[in-house]
Protein backbone atom coordinates (compact mmCIF):
# COMPACT_ATOMS: atom_id res chain seq x y z
CA UNK A 1 0.00 0.00 0.00
CA UNK A 2 0.76 3.79 -0.11
CA UNK A 3 -0.06 6.74 1.66
CA UNK A 4 1.14 10.33 0.95
CA UNK A 5 0.78 12.82 3.25
CA UNK A 6 1.89 16.94 2.82
CA UNK A 7 2.81 19.52 6.18
CA UNK A 8 2.95 22.71 5.24
CA UNK A 9 4.95 26.23 7.58
CA UNK A 10 2.39 27.26 9.86
CA UNK A 11 0.23 24.76 9.37
CA UNK A 12 1.76 21.77 10.40
CA UNK A 13 5.08 22.88 11.85
CA UNK A 14 6.54 25.46 13.38
CA UNK A 15 10.12 26.31 11.40
CA UNK A 16 10.84 29.19 13.89
CA UNK A 17 10.57 26.78 17.10
CA UNK A 18 11.90 24.31 15.52
CA UNK A 19 15.43 22.94 14.22
CA UNK A 20 15.45 21.63 10.65
CA UNK A 21 16.21 18.40 11.57
CA UNK A 22 13.09 18.18 14.11
CA UNK A 23 10.73 19.26 11.38
CA UNK A 24 12.19 16.43 8.81
CA UNK A 25 11.92 14.39 11.76
CA UNK A 26 8.53 15.09 12.16
CA UNK A 27 7.50 14.94 9.02
CA UNK A 28 8.48 11.49 7.96
CA UNK A 29 7.09 10.00 11.43
CA UNK A 30 3.66 11.77 10.90
CA UNK A 31 3.77 9.83 7.43
CA UNK A 32 5.01 6.70 8.95
CA UNK A 33 2.32 6.87 11.80
CA UNK A 34 -0.59 5.92 8.84
CA UNK A 35 1.61 2.50 8.01
CA UNK A 36 1.93 1.68 11.51
CA UNK A 37 -1.88 2.27 11.84
CA UNK A 38 -2.47 -0.52 8.79
CA UNK A 39 -0.09 -3.12 10.22
CA UNK A 40 2.03 -2.20 7.49
CA UNK A 41 5.82 -2.28 7.49
CA UNK A 42 7.22 0.71 5.65
CA UNK A 43 9.78 -0.16 2.34
CA UNK A 44 10.44 3.52 0.76
CA UNK A 45 9.68 6.83 1.15
CA UNK A 46 9.86 9.86 -1.39
CA UNK A 47 10.26 12.97 -0.06
CA UNK A 48 9.14 16.13 -2.06
CA UNK A 49 10.40 19.67 -0.67
CA UNK A 50 9.01 22.97 -1.62
CA UNK A 51 11.17 25.63 -0.40
CA UNK A 52 10.97 29.38 -0.22
CA UNK A 53 13.54 31.87 -1.61
CA UNK A 54 14.26 32.77 2.03
CA UNK A 55 15.30 29.12 3.16
CA UNK A 56 19.20 28.16 3.48
CA UNK A 57 20.57 25.74 1.89
CA UNK A 58 22.07 24.16 5.18
CA UNK A 59 18.24 24.39 6.62
CA UNK A 60 17.23 21.64 4.22
CA UNK A 61 20.19 19.41 4.46
CA UNK A 62 19.86 19.36 8.53
CA UNK A 63 15.60 18.90 7.37
CA UNK A 64 16.86 16.00 5.36
CA UNK A 65 19.78 14.57 8.22
CA UNK A 66 16.52 14.67 10.55
CA UNK A 67 14.03 12.69 7.83
CA UNK A 68 17.15 10.76 7.38
CA UNK A 69 17.58 9.57 11.14
CA UNK A 70 14.16 8.91 11.33
CA UNK A 71 14.38 6.59 8.50
CA UNK A 72 16.89 5.23 9.41
CA UNK A 73 15.29 3.96 12.95
CA UNK A 74 12.73 2.76 11.10
CA UNK A 75 14.27 0.89 8.60
CA UNK A 76 12.99 2.34 5.38
CA UNK A 77 14.91 3.51 2.19
CA UNK A 78 14.37 7.19 0.79
CA UNK A 79 14.18 6.53 -2.39
CA UNK A 80 13.51 9.70 -4.29
CA UNK A 81 12.75 13.26 -4.05
CA UNK A 82 11.93 16.70 -5.29
CA UNK A 83 13.24 20.65 -4.57
CA UNK A 84 10.73 22.90 -6.30
CA UNK A 85 10.81 26.67 -5.04
CA UNK A 86 7.21 27.74 -3.22
CA UNK A 87 6.04 30.56 -1.22
CA UNK A 88 6.32 29.05 2.09
CA UNK A 89 7.68 25.92 2.96
CA UNK A 90 6.32 22.68 2.73
CA UNK A 91 7.17 18.61 3.07
CA UNK A 92 5.11 15.92 0.86
CA UNK A 93 5.74 12.39 1.52
CA UNK A 94 4.67 9.57 -0.43
CA UNK A 95 5.62 5.78 1.89
CA UNK A 96 5.13 2.49 0.11
CA UNK A 97 4.69 -0.14 3.02
CA UNK A 98 3.85 -3.74 2.53
CA UNK A 99 1.65 -5.38 4.61
CA UNK A 100 0.16 -9.42 4.33
CA UNK A 101 -3.43 -8.81 2.94
CA UNK A 102 -5.57 -10.65 5.68
CA UNK A 103 -3.08 -8.71 8.07
CA UNK A 104 -4.32 -5.31 7.12
CA UNK A 105 -6.22 -3.16 9.47
CA UNK A 106 -8.87 -0.85 8.85
CA UNK A 107 -10.97 2.13 10.78
CA UNK A 108 -14.19 0.70 10.19
CA UNK A 109 -14.22 -2.77 11.38
CA UNK A 110 -15.02 -2.22 14.89
CA UNK A 111 -17.59 -4.23 16.68
CA UNK A 112 -20.07 -3.82 19.52
CA UNK A 113 -18.62 -4.96 22.59
CA UNK A 114 -15.10 -4.59 21.39
CA UNK A 115 -12.64 -2.58 23.84
CA UNK A 116 -10.79 -0.05 22.97
CA UNK A 117 -7.53 0.83 24.10
CA UNK A 118 -4.27 3.24 22.89
CA UNK A 119 -0.79 2.29 22.93
CA UNK A 120 0.22 5.02 25.49
CA UNK A 121 -0.07 8.43 27.03
CA UNK A 122 -1.89 10.99 25.69
CA UNK A 123 -1.57 14.71 25.41
CA UNK A 124 2.38 15.44 25.79
CA UNK A 125 2.81 16.56 21.94
CA UNK A 126 -0.34 18.91 22.40
CA UNK A 127 1.42 20.17 24.98
CA UNK A 128 5.15 21.18 24.11
CA UNK A 129 3.51 22.42 21.02
CA UNK A 130 1.84 24.98 23.36
CA UNK A 131 5.06 25.76 25.33
CA UNK A 132 6.49 26.57 22.03
CA UNK A 133 4.23 28.44 21.00
CA UNK A 134 2.54 30.52 24.04
CA UNK A 135 5.07 29.43 26.99
CA UNK A 136 8.83 29.67 25.76
CA UNK A 137 9.95 30.63 28.79
CA UNK A 138 8.88 26.87 29.95
CA UNK A 139 11.34 25.40 27.01
CA UNK A 140 13.93 24.72 29.48
CA UNK A 141 11.44 23.77 32.09
CA UNK A 142 12.59 20.01 33.22
CA UNK A 143 9.41 19.22 33.59
CA UNK A 144 8.33 19.82 30.03
CA UNK A 145 11.17 17.88 28.41
CA UNK A 146 9.13 15.12 27.77
CA UNK A 147 6.13 17.00 25.86
CA UNK A 148 8.50 19.56 23.63
CA UNK A 149 10.39 15.93 22.42
CA UNK A 150 6.78 14.24 21.79
CA UNK A 151 6.36 17.40 19.81
CA UNK A 152 9.55 17.66 17.97
CA UNK A 153 10.67 14.19 17.34
CA UNK A 154 6.99 12.22 18.07
CA UNK A 155 7.44 8.36 17.23
CA UNK A 156 5.70 6.33 15.01
CA UNK A 157 4.33 2.99 16.51
CA UNK A 158 5.60 0.73 13.84
CA UNK A 159 6.23 -2.80 15.85
CA UNK A 160 2.97 -2.24 17.48
CA UNK A 161 1.14 -1.44 14.49
CA UNK A 162 2.45 -4.42 12.86
CA UNK A 163 1.71 -6.74 16.54
CA UNK A 164 -1.63 -5.30 16.12
CA UNK A 165 -1.40 -6.35 12.31
CA UNK A 166 -0.95 -10.23 12.85
CA UNK A 167 -3.92 -10.53 15.55
CA UNK A 168 -7.33 -11.63 14.23
CA UNK A 169 -8.66 -10.00 17.71
CA UNK A 170 -7.36 -6.59 16.90
CA UNK A 171 -10.58 -5.23 14.52
CA UNK A 172 -9.69 -1.72 13.81
CA UNK A 173 -6.83 0.26 14.18
CA UNK A 174 -5.92 3.74 13.58
CA UNK A 175 -3.36 5.93 14.71
CA UNK A 176 -4.35 9.36 16.67
CA UNK A 177 -3.41 12.58 14.84
CA UNK A 178 -6.06 15.02 15.25
CA UNK A 179 -7.01 13.87 19.08
CA UNK A 180 -8.36 11.27 20.53
CA UNK A 181 -12.15 12.58 20.75
CA UNK A 182 -12.01 13.17 16.98
CA UNK A 183 -10.08 9.97 15.79
CA UNK A 184 -12.60 7.91 17.73
CA UNK A 185 -15.76 10.10 16.01
CA UNK A 186 -13.97 8.79 12.78
CA UNK A 187 -13.20 5.17 14.07
CA UNK A 188 -16.99 4.91 15.30
CA UNK A 189 -18.55 6.90 12.17
CA UNK A 190 -16.94 4.37 9.67
CA UNK A 191 -17.77 1.33 11.53
CA UNK A 192 -21.47 2.10 11.98
CA UNK A 193 -21.41 1.97 15.89
CA UNK A 194 -20.43 3.83 18.88
CA UNK A 195 -18.13 4.10 22.18
CA UNK A 196 -18.39 4.96 25.88
CA UNK A 197 -14.54 6.31 27.05
CA UNK A 198 -13.76 5.89 31.26
CA UNK A 199 -12.12 8.78 31.88
CA UNK A 200 -10.71 7.59 34.87
CA UNK A 201 -8.34 5.02 32.72
CA UNK A 202 -7.79 7.37 29.83
CA UNK A 203 -3.67 7.76 30.16
CA UNK A 204 -2.74 11.04 29.89
CA UNK A 205 1.11 11.98 29.80
CA UNK A 206 2.77 13.44 32.70
CA UNK A 207 4.03 16.10 31.20
CA UNK A 208 0.90 17.36 29.83
CA UNK A 209 -0.57 16.89 33.43
CA UNK A 210 1.95 18.86 35.01
CA UNK A 211 1.70 21.98 31.68
CA UNK A 212 -2.60 21.81 32.44
CA UNK A 213 -1.97 23.02 35.66
CA UNK A 214 0.68 25.57 35.05
CA UNK A 215 -1.71 26.92 32.10
CA UNK A 216 -4.89 26.36 34.51
CA UNK A 217 -6.55 23.85 31.88
CA UNK A 218 -8.12 20.34 32.10
CA UNK A 219 -5.61 18.03 31.70
CA UNK A 220 -8.16 16.04 30.55
CA UNK A 221 -8.61 17.96 27.21
CA UNK A 222 -4.72 17.26 26.32
CA UNK A 223 -5.60 13.69 26.41
CA UNK A 224 -8.97 13.97 24.36
CA UNK A 225 -7.88 16.96 22.46
CA UNK A 226 -4.26 16.99 21.63
CA UNK A 227 -3.08 15.49 18.21
CA UNK A 228 0.06 13.99 16.76
CA UNK A 229 1.11 12.25 19.33
CA UNK A 230 0.59 9.05 17.34
CA UNK A 231 -0.24 6.78 19.20
CA UNK A 232 -2.74 3.65 18.41
CA UNK A 233 -6.32 3.31 18.95
CA UNK A 234 -7.47 -0.08 18.39
CA UNK A 235 -10.44 -1.97 18.96
CA UNK A 236 -9.82 -5.50 20.17
CA UNK A 237 -12.04 -8.40 20.88
CA UNK A 238 -13.33 -8.72 24.11
CA UNK A 239 -12.62 -12.25 25.60
CA UNK A 240 -8.95 -11.32 23.64
CA UNK A 241 -8.38 -8.68 24.89
CA UNK A 242 -6.47 -9.29 28.24
CA UNK A 243 -4.13 -11.77 26.24
CA UNK A 244 -3.08 -9.21 23.57
CA UNK A 245 -2.69 -6.81 26.16
CA UNK A 246 -0.28 -9.07 28.13
CA UNK A 247 1.86 -9.82 25.32
CA UNK A 248 1.91 -6.39 24.26
CA UNK A 249 3.30 -5.77 27.45
CA UNK A 250 5.62 -8.23 27.57
CA UNK A 251 6.63 -7.21 24.09
CA UNK A 252 7.20 -3.42 24.45
CA UNK A 253 7.73 -3.67 28.27
CA UNK A 254 4.76 -0.93 28.59
CA UNK A 255 0.93 -1.22 29.03
CA UNK A 256 -1.56 -1.19 26.70
CA UNK A 257 -4.48 1.24 27.67
CA UNK A 258 -7.57 0.02 27.77
CA UNK A 259 -9.82 3.07 27.70
CA UNK A 260 -13.28 2.14 27.19
CA UNK A 261 -15.79 -0.40 25.25
CA UNK A 262 -17.59 -0.33 21.67
CA UNK A 263 -21.61 0.54 21.88
CA UNK A 264 -24.09 -1.05 19.71
CA UNK A 265 -25.80 2.37 19.68
CA UNK A 266 -23.99 5.80 17.31
CA UNK A 267 -23.30 7.82 19.89
CA UNK A 268 -19.78 8.80 21.66
CA UNK A 269 -20.31 8.93 25.79
CA UNK A 270 -17.35 9.79 28.13
CA UNK A 271 -17.80 8.43 32.07
CA UNK A 272 -16.27 10.11 34.84
CA UNK A 273 -16.87 10.48 38.54
CA UNK A 274 -20.25 13.18 38.29
CA UNK A 275 -21.71 10.46 35.42
CA UNK A 276 -21.74 9.94 31.68
CA UNK A 277 -22.21 12.55 29.15
CA UNK A 278 -21.37 12.98 25.24
CA UNK A 279 -18.29 13.41 24.41
CA UNK A 280 -17.59 15.85 21.99
CA UNK A 281 -15.30 16.52 19.36
CA UNK A 282 -12.60 18.39 20.63
CA UNK A 283 -9.90 18.26 18.48
CA UNK A 284 -7.89 21.90 18.42
CA UNK A 285 -7.15 23.49 14.91
CA UNK A 286 -3.82 22.42 13.69
CA UNK A 287 -2.07 25.42 15.35
CA UNK A 288 -4.61 27.20 16.93
CA UNK B 1 10.51 2.54 -9.12
CA UNK B 2 9.32 5.53 -7.65
CA UNK B 3 9.26 9.42 -8.52
CA UNK B 4 7.47 12.21 -6.90
CA UNK B 5 7.41 15.61 -8.44
CA UNK B 6 5.82 19.01 -6.49
CA UNK B 7 4.25 21.90 -8.73
CA UNK B 8 3.78 25.34 -7.09
CA UNK B 9 1.49 27.65 -8.29
CA UNK B 10 3.04 30.15 -9.99
CA UNK B 11 6.42 28.73 -10.13
CA UNK B 12 5.20 25.69 -12.18
CA UNK B 13 1.82 26.48 -13.52
CA UNK B 14 -0.56 29.18 -13.29
CA UNK B 15 -4.02 29.11 -12.40
CA UNK B 16 -5.20 32.10 -13.73
CA UNK B 17 -4.58 31.36 -17.08
CA UNK B 18 -5.73 27.62 -16.87
CA UNK B 19 -8.55 25.43 -16.05
CA UNK B 20 -8.19 23.52 -13.09
CA UNK B 21 -8.86 20.25 -15.19
CA UNK B 22 -5.93 21.86 -17.03
CA UNK B 23 -3.93 22.13 -13.82
CA UNK B 24 -4.80 18.77 -12.56
CA UNK B 25 -3.74 17.42 -15.65
CA UNK B 26 -0.29 19.04 -16.94
CA UNK B 27 0.37 17.90 -13.43
CA UNK B 28 -0.17 14.36 -13.69
CA UNK B 29 1.59 14.16 -17.38
CA UNK B 30 5.06 16.02 -15.67
CA UNK B 31 5.09 13.20 -13.42
CA UNK B 32 4.58 10.46 -15.66
CA UNK B 33 6.78 11.85 -18.06
CA UNK B 34 9.54 10.96 -15.59
CA UNK B 35 8.03 7.29 -15.36
CA UNK B 36 8.27 7.28 -19.42
CA UNK B 37 11.84 8.42 -19.29
CA UNK B 38 12.77 5.46 -17.01
CA UNK B 39 11.17 2.77 -20.32
CA UNK B 40 8.67 2.21 -16.87
CA UNK B 41 4.46 1.47 -17.53
CA UNK B 42 3.05 3.53 -14.33
CA UNK B 43 0.71 1.49 -11.71
CA UNK B 44 0.00 4.09 -9.04
CA UNK B 45 -0.30 7.56 -7.97
CA UNK B 46 -0.71 8.98 -4.73
CA UNK B 47 -1.80 13.22 -5.30
CA UNK B 48 -1.32 15.79 -2.06
CA UNK B 49 -2.91 18.94 -3.10
CA UNK B 50 -1.79 22.63 -0.76
CA UNK B 51 -5.36 24.27 -1.31
CA UNK B 52 -5.29 28.00 0.00
CA UNK B 53 -8.01 29.93 2.09
CA UNK B 54 -8.96 31.12 -1.08
CA UNK B 55 -9.29 28.00 -2.97
CA UNK B 56 -12.56 27.14 -3.73
CA UNK B 57 -14.22 23.37 -3.76
CA UNK B 58 -15.57 23.69 -7.49
CA UNK B 59 -11.62 24.25 -8.46
CA UNK B 60 -10.50 21.47 -6.54
CA UNK B 61 -12.86 18.77 -7.82
CA UNK B 62 -12.25 19.90 -11.41
CA UNK B 63 -8.55 19.87 -10.71
CA UNK B 64 -8.85 16.55 -9.73
CA UNK B 65 -10.93 15.67 -12.89
CA UNK B 66 -8.06 16.81 -15.06
CA UNK B 67 -6.00 14.26 -13.28
CA UNK B 68 -8.48 11.59 -13.19
CA UNK B 69 -9.15 11.77 -17.17
CA UNK B 70 -5.35 11.46 -17.74
CA UNK B 71 -5.18 8.66 -15.23
CA UNK B 72 -7.54 6.72 -17.13
CA UNK B 73 -5.66 7.56 -20.55
CA UNK B 74 -2.74 6.41 -19.00
CA UNK B 75 -4.10 3.30 -17.50
CA UNK B 76 -3.04 4.60 -13.96
CA UNK B 77 -4.32 4.33 -10.77
CA UNK B 78 -4.85 7.10 -8.25
CA UNK B 79 -4.43 5.48 -4.63
CA UNK B 80 -4.50 7.87 -2.00
CA UNK B 81 -4.00 11.78 -1.41
CA UNK B 82 -3.79 14.30 1.09
CA UNK B 83 -5.87 17.45 1.16
CA UNK B 84 -3.84 20.39 3.30
CA UNK B 85 -4.37 24.11 3.86
CA UNK B 86 -1.25 26.46 2.41
CA UNK B 87 -0.22 29.56 1.55
CA UNK B 88 -0.69 28.67 -1.99
CA UNK B 89 -1.44 26.09 -4.15
CA UNK B 90 0.49 22.73 -4.88
CA UNK B 91 0.70 19.39 -5.95
CA UNK B 92 2.69 16.56 -4.94
CA UNK B 93 2.16 13.30 -7.30
CA UNK B 94 4.19 10.44 -6.31
CA UNK B 95 4.24 7.66 -9.01
CA UNK B 96 4.98 4.17 -8.71
CA UNK B 97 5.73 2.52 -12.35
CA UNK B 98 7.18 -1.23 -12.51
CA UNK B 99 10.10 -2.05 -15.40
CA UNK B 100 12.30 -4.77 -15.96
CA UNK B 101 15.73 -4.00 -14.23
CA UNK B 102 16.76 -4.74 -17.81
CA UNK B 103 14.83 -2.40 -19.46
CA UNK B 104 15.19 0.61 -17.49
CA UNK B 105 17.15 3.29 -18.91
CA UNK B 106 19.09 6.24 -17.14
CA UNK B 107 20.79 9.19 -18.47
CA UNK B 108 23.90 8.39 -17.98
CA UNK B 109 24.70 5.92 -20.35
CA UNK B 110 25.20 7.79 -23.59
CA UNK B 111 28.27 6.28 -25.63
CA UNK B 112 30.29 8.16 -28.24
CA UNK B 113 28.88 8.06 -31.62
CA UNK B 114 25.59 7.40 -30.37
CA UNK B 115 22.69 9.04 -32.39
CA UNK B 116 20.84 11.47 -30.47
CA UNK B 117 17.36 11.75 -31.40
CA UNK B 118 13.86 13.02 -30.13
CA UNK B 119 10.68 12.05 -30.04
CA UNK B 120 8.87 14.94 -31.84
CA UNK B 121 8.72 18.36 -32.06
CA UNK B 122 9.97 20.71 -29.43
CA UNK B 123 8.80 24.35 -28.61
CA UNK B 124 4.98 24.37 -28.92
CA UNK B 125 4.29 24.15 -24.97
CA UNK B 126 6.73 27.46 -24.19
CA UNK B 127 4.83 29.05 -26.88
CA UNK B 128 1.66 28.25 -25.31
CA UNK B 129 3.19 29.55 -22.01
CA UNK B 130 3.95 32.59 -23.58
CA UNK B 131 0.77 33.47 -25.07
CA UNK B 132 -1.19 33.11 -21.92
CA UNK B 133 1.09 35.15 -19.80
CA UNK B 134 2.59 38.06 -22.49
CA UNK B 135 -0.27 37.50 -25.31
CA UNK B 136 -3.83 36.96 -24.06
CA UNK B 137 -4.82 38.82 -27.42
CA UNK B 138 -3.47 35.32 -29.51
CA UNK B 139 -5.64 33.08 -26.96
CA UNK B 140 -8.31 32.15 -30.12
CA UNK B 141 -6.24 32.58 -33.04
CA UNK B 142 -6.15 29.14 -34.68
CA UNK B 143 -2.63 29.52 -35.58
CA UNK B 144 -1.42 28.71 -31.69
CA UNK B 145 -4.42 26.04 -31.05
CA UNK B 146 -1.63 23.27 -31.03
CA UNK B 147 0.36 25.81 -28.71
CA UNK B 148 -1.93 26.24 -25.86
CA UNK B 149 -3.00 22.23 -25.96
CA UNK B 150 0.88 21.00 -25.63
CA UNK B 151 0.96 24.13 -22.03
CA UNK B 152 -2.37 23.10 -20.88
CA UNK B 153 -2.92 19.63 -21.99
CA UNK B 154 0.94 18.05 -22.54
CA UNK B 155 1.20 13.93 -22.65
CA UNK B 156 3.72 11.86 -21.27
CA UNK B 157 5.47 9.15 -23.93
CA UNK B 158 4.67 6.44 -22.14
CA UNK B 159 4.45 3.67 -24.88
CA UNK B 160 7.25 5.40 -26.60
CA UNK B 161 9.30 5.23 -23.42
CA UNK B 162 8.65 1.45 -22.97
CA UNK B 163 9.17 0.46 -26.55
CA UNK B 164 12.71 2.83 -26.09
CA UNK B 165 13.04 0.59 -22.78
CA UNK B 166 12.69 -2.81 -24.78
CA UNK B 167 15.89 -1.83 -27.14
CA UNK B 168 19.21 -2.54 -25.70
CA UNK B 169 20.36 -0.17 -28.57
CA UNK B 170 18.31 2.72 -26.88
CA UNK B 171 21.86 3.71 -24.53
CA UNK B 172 20.21 6.62 -22.94
CA UNK B 173 17.29 8.01 -22.22
CA UNK B 174 15.65 10.99 -20.89
CA UNK B 175 12.32 13.61 -20.57
CA UNK B 176 12.92 17.13 -22.44
CA UNK B 177 11.36 18.87 -19.09
CA UNK B 178 13.71 21.71 -19.20
CA UNK B 179 14.37 22.83 -22.55
CA UNK B 180 16.66 20.55 -25.10
CA UNK B 181 19.60 22.37 -24.17
CA UNK B 182 19.74 22.28 -20.31
CA UNK B 183 18.55 18.19 -20.55
CA UNK B 184 20.83 17.77 -23.07
CA UNK B 185 23.80 19.04 -20.99
CA UNK B 186 22.53 17.20 -18.12
CA UNK B 187 22.82 13.75 -20.25
CA UNK B 188 26.15 14.52 -21.38
CA UNK B 189 27.35 15.25 -17.93
CA UNK B 190 26.09 12.24 -16.62
CA UNK B 191 27.14 9.94 -19.16
CA UNK B 192 30.82 11.64 -19.40
CA UNK B 193 30.65 12.86 -23.13
CA UNK B 194 29.66 15.54 -25.32
CA UNK B 195 27.38 15.96 -28.31
CA UNK B 196 27.20 17.67 -31.29
CA UNK B 197 23.68 19.05 -32.74
CA UNK B 198 22.79 19.79 -36.20
CA UNK B 199 20.35 22.48 -36.39
CA UNK B 200 18.69 21.52 -39.87
CA UNK B 201 17.95 18.44 -38.15
CA UNK B 202 16.14 19.66 -35.41
CA UNK B 203 11.79 19.58 -35.31
CA UNK B 204 10.51 22.83 -34.46
CA UNK B 205 6.76 22.62 -33.65
CA UNK B 206 5.24 24.70 -36.17
CA UNK B 207 3.12 26.72 -33.65
CA UNK B 208 6.24 27.57 -32.08
CA UNK B 209 7.70 28.75 -35.49
CA UNK B 210 4.67 30.69 -36.28
CA UNK B 211 4.31 32.46 -32.87
CA UNK B 212 8.52 33.02 -33.07
CA UNK B 213 7.66 34.62 -35.68
CA UNK B 214 4.90 37.26 -34.41
CA UNK B 215 7.03 37.58 -31.24
CA UNK B 216 10.28 38.73 -33.49
CA UNK B 217 12.00 36.04 -31.77
CA UNK B 218 14.33 33.26 -33.12
CA UNK B 219 12.36 30.13 -33.55
CA UNK B 220 15.46 28.10 -32.57
CA UNK B 221 15.16 29.92 -28.80
CA UNK B 222 12.01 27.64 -28.30
CA UNK B 223 13.12 24.56 -29.95
CA UNK B 224 16.34 24.76 -27.68
CA UNK B 225 15.22 26.31 -24.58
CA UNK B 226 11.28 25.73 -23.97
CA UNK B 227 10.88 22.94 -22.00
CA UNK B 228 7.75 21.56 -21.12
CA UNK B 229 6.88 19.64 -24.25
CA UNK B 230 7.71 16.25 -22.33
CA UNK B 231 8.98 14.71 -25.56
CA UNK B 232 11.88 12.11 -25.28
CA UNK B 233 15.59 12.21 -25.90
CA UNK B 234 17.88 9.24 -26.31
CA UNK B 235 21.08 8.26 -27.31
CA UNK B 236 20.47 5.04 -29.76
CA UNK B 237 23.67 2.61 -30.89
CA UNK B 238 24.55 4.25 -34.35
CA UNK B 239 24.36 0.68 -36.50
CA UNK B 240 20.88 0.62 -34.75
CA UNK B 241 19.11 3.74 -35.64
CA UNK B 242 18.09 3.39 -38.92
CA UNK B 243 15.64 0.24 -37.73
CA UNK B 244 14.88 1.52 -34.27
CA UNK B 245 13.75 4.69 -35.96
CA UNK B 246 11.60 2.98 -38.53
CA UNK B 247 9.99 0.94 -35.69
CA UNK B 248 9.10 4.09 -33.83
CA UNK B 249 7.44 5.42 -37.09
CA UNK B 250 5.49 2.17 -37.86
CA UNK B 251 4.48 2.15 -34.28
CA UNK B 252 4.05 6.02 -33.97
CA UNK B 253 2.98 7.00 -37.28
CA UNK B 254 5.12 9.78 -36.99
CA UNK B 255 9.16 10.15 -36.95
CA UNK B 256 12.11 9.59 -34.77
CA UNK B 257 14.15 12.74 -35.37
CA UNK B 258 17.62 12.14 -34.87
CA UNK B 259 19.26 15.61 -34.15
CA UNK B 260 22.88 14.96 -33.48
CA UNK B 261 25.65 12.63 -32.04
CA UNK B 262 27.45 11.94 -29.16
CA UNK B 263 31.11 13.04 -29.15
CA UNK B 264 33.80 12.11 -26.51
CA UNK B 265 34.88 15.35 -26.14
CA UNK B 266 32.51 16.57 -23.07
CA UNK B 267 31.67 19.68 -25.17
CA UNK B 268 28.25 20.28 -26.11
CA UNK B 269 28.07 21.96 -30.06
CA UNK B 270 25.79 23.03 -32.45
CA UNK B 271 26.26 22.74 -36.35
CA UNK B 272 24.22 25.64 -38.14
CA UNK B 273 24.57 27.25 -41.70
CA UNK B 274 27.49 29.32 -40.36
CA UNK B 275 29.63 26.92 -38.88
CA UNK B 276 29.59 24.99 -35.54
CA UNK B 277 29.55 27.22 -32.46
CA UNK B 278 29.03 26.03 -28.54
CA UNK B 279 25.33 25.11 -27.56
CA UNK B 280 24.74 27.25 -24.20
CA UNK B 281 22.31 25.76 -22.13
CA UNK B 282 19.57 28.00 -22.90
CA UNK B 283 16.50 27.37 -20.56
CA UNK B 284 14.36 29.67 -19.45
CA UNK B 285 13.34 30.04 -15.99
CA UNK B 286 9.73 28.40 -15.33
CA UNK B 287 7.66 31.07 -15.82
CA UNK B 288 10.38 34.02 -16.68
Amino acid sequence: MITTDALVENVHFLSERMSAADVGWRALASNLSDIAAMGARPVLVTVALGVARTTHEEWILRCYEGMADFAKRSGVAIAGGDIVRAPSLFITIAAVGEVRTSNRKTRDAARAGDVLAVTGPLGASRAGLEILVDRPDLENDGRFVDALAAYRRPHARLREGARFGASSNVHAMMDISDGLSTDLHRMCAASGVGALVDVSQLPIAACARSFAEVAGRDPLRYALGGGEDFELLVAIAPRAFRAVAAGFERAFDRPLHGIGVVTPEPHLTIRDAVGVRALERTGWESLG
